[in-house]
């Protein structure tokens, strides 16, 4: 609680010196003002995160796929074994899997964080095991975690940014893994915002019809049994998974060190809504990476205030979007630094309106 | 018009048999079936094109930036001045365009081709000297360009694409430069799509509300005092300009060599339907890169039945939106080569529902 308490502490607002000069840049670079749309927006806040204008290119950048398991499979939430979690691990490892893939095309690192699967895993490099248990507890019938297990994966989530950052990595990416994450995902959204479970909840990786009733019921349950309060932690404990916990501790994490975050999908969206009850200014180092096509995402990132880069139906996880998403956040950031501007290219401004 | 016929004819429908083993191989990936969303589409696309599962990756890229002038600036359509497509010419030559940022950063060759600007431009490597005419006529006035000069232009296009796919280029982008041109996009999206002109235009780089009466008023006359026919060359020489005609020809020219095409915004997506129209199977081999904050840029695509990869309100043309939506293009094409299957990577298979 200790090292959660100083990483909140730590966020600064965003540089308001800063963030001005790249407004007034974006006006002398050889373009109309406002023709690059979304990205100038961007470019402006990466500015105000780095605390300088032009930003620095957000690069190298990681990924942290964070794994656990869900308690809440044993409802009969999604068609897909809870093996199957530890299974892709290995797949991620091995280097095999679609975030493989797009990280290799865009010199992202990949490490995998193992903060609850309920399974043993084989030691490897790029896996680093800091189980906090083996799986949550089933949200439908209790506490998914002790508000203790929701801390110290929290702050899994801190260190791991930590130490990305203090190994040279300028941009870090959210990742997850956790057969049954987007009904907890679909919990936390609804507790967060307020709207009904049968609005935040969706198909996830493609669950039928009497599955996606069965989603909503079990959320349903579990918030009416165990209202949610005041306390984010608490909520977080109560219907979320490790790996939700653990990404909001990497958000911080992120932005206690000035490092802007492309959060993925809804696993992300969730997490930033605990990081936003803890600290409304982390908010401002998120990045979204993309829009899922799960319901609650799209909730969630109204919710935060975040436009989303991407937005093709994925529904996949693993940090796929955030990595799709990431050359349009570092493009943002070099167009600050590489354009020509009206004087020094010798290119007429328009005329003013008569 | 030999070359123009020629060209049509070499078009092949995409490959059926390597479209089918794309489709099978996405359900056999590591991955929710159709978890990637359009990139999924994507991929089976890329396949059919290069008639082959899976497909090469779609590089190295390049940009053809295609530019001319506006007879039809006279009418007062735009703020810019005139002389600003040539001074941009010269800030792509020398690398200081937004667009050039960006494809620095996805290591895409540009070049400019002017096929009609109407000033004398400084040679340089980078810049291809094909001028037709030093701008199309007024629009407005009289038809823009004569068959014979759209059909050159369009010929030229032709002849670019093939010289940069025999240089090595796998996959080509379009870019444009003509001040004025978002209103001769909007009279070629008018005669194509049948819709009317106040829905096809737009604010371009940023107009005034008189300056968008000024641009509706423009286009509705010159469609009303030559109606449009059934023939899409002589469409395109009345309203068209010079560098959508290149752009008709330049995706042409990709189509029949193989080679995927990645649309930028609305005067590709005006090219484009004169592409339709000339021959319907060109369009398999197009990829919208982004949606325009143009309207008929959603209106064209919608009549092409492509789905933009990105989505981000920019409106600056010169190739900004198919540069940021190329590595898109690649991640579809790298997933179906990469990526391991449930078989290679020992990963249980969701259960079929019950």
């Amino acid at each position: 609680m200790h090292l959660l308490q100083q990483t909140i502490d730590a966020v600064a607002m965003l540089d308001v010196d800063a963030t001005r000069d790249a407004e007034q840049r974006q006006g002398q670079l050889t373009k109309p003002r406002g023709s690059l749309g979304v990205l100038e927006d961007l470019s402006v806040r990466l500015s105000g995160i780095a605390a300088v204008c032009p930003p620095p290119v957000p690069e190298p950048a990681a990924l942290a796929i964070f794994a656990a398991d869900h308690g809440v499979h044993a409802q009969g939430v999604t068609p897909w074994p809870q093996e199957v979690t530890a299974q892709m691990v290995a797949n991620f490892v091995a280097g095999g899997a679609a975030v493989n893939v797009l990280a290799r095309q865009q010199h992202v690192e990949v490490m995998v964080v193992d903060v609850g699967v309920a399974a043993d895993l084989e030691p490897a490099p790029a896996l680093l095991s800091r189980k906090v248990r083996r799986g949550t507890r089933d949200l439908a019938v209790e506490p998914a975690m002790t508000r203790d297990e929701a801390v110290a994966a929290v702050e899994t989530g801190i260190a791991v940014a930590r130490d990305l950052v203090t190994a040279g990595h300028r941009c870090l990416l959210t990742g997850d893994m956790g057969i049954a994450n987007t009904t907890a995902s679909s919990a936390l959204v609804a507790a967060f915002t307020g709207a009904s479970p049968a609005e935040t909840t969706g198909r996830g990786t493609g669950v039928d019809d009497a599955t996606l009733r069965r989603k909503v019921d079990v959320v349903e349950a579990a918030l009416a049994s165990r209202p949610v309060g005041d306390d984010p932690l608490e909520t977080l404990a109560s219907v979320g998974g490790l790996e939700h916990a653990a990404i909001a501790g990497y958000v911080l994490g992120a932005a206690a060190r000035g490092v802007p975050v492309v959060l993925d999908g809804v696993i992300a969206g969730a997490a930033a809504l605990v990081v936003q009850a803890l600290c409304p200014e982390a908010v401002g180092y998120c990045v979204a990476g993309h829009r899922s096509a799960e319901p609650g995402h799209t909730l969630a990132l109204a919710a935060l205030g975040l436009r989303p880069l991407v937005d093709l139906d994925l529904r996949l996880g693993e940090g796929s979007g955030a990595v799709l998403a990431l050359p349009l956040v570092q493009a943002s950031a070099r167009i600050l630094r590489e354009m020509a501007t009206f004087d020094s290219a010798g290119v007429t401004e328009k005329e003013a309106p008569a």
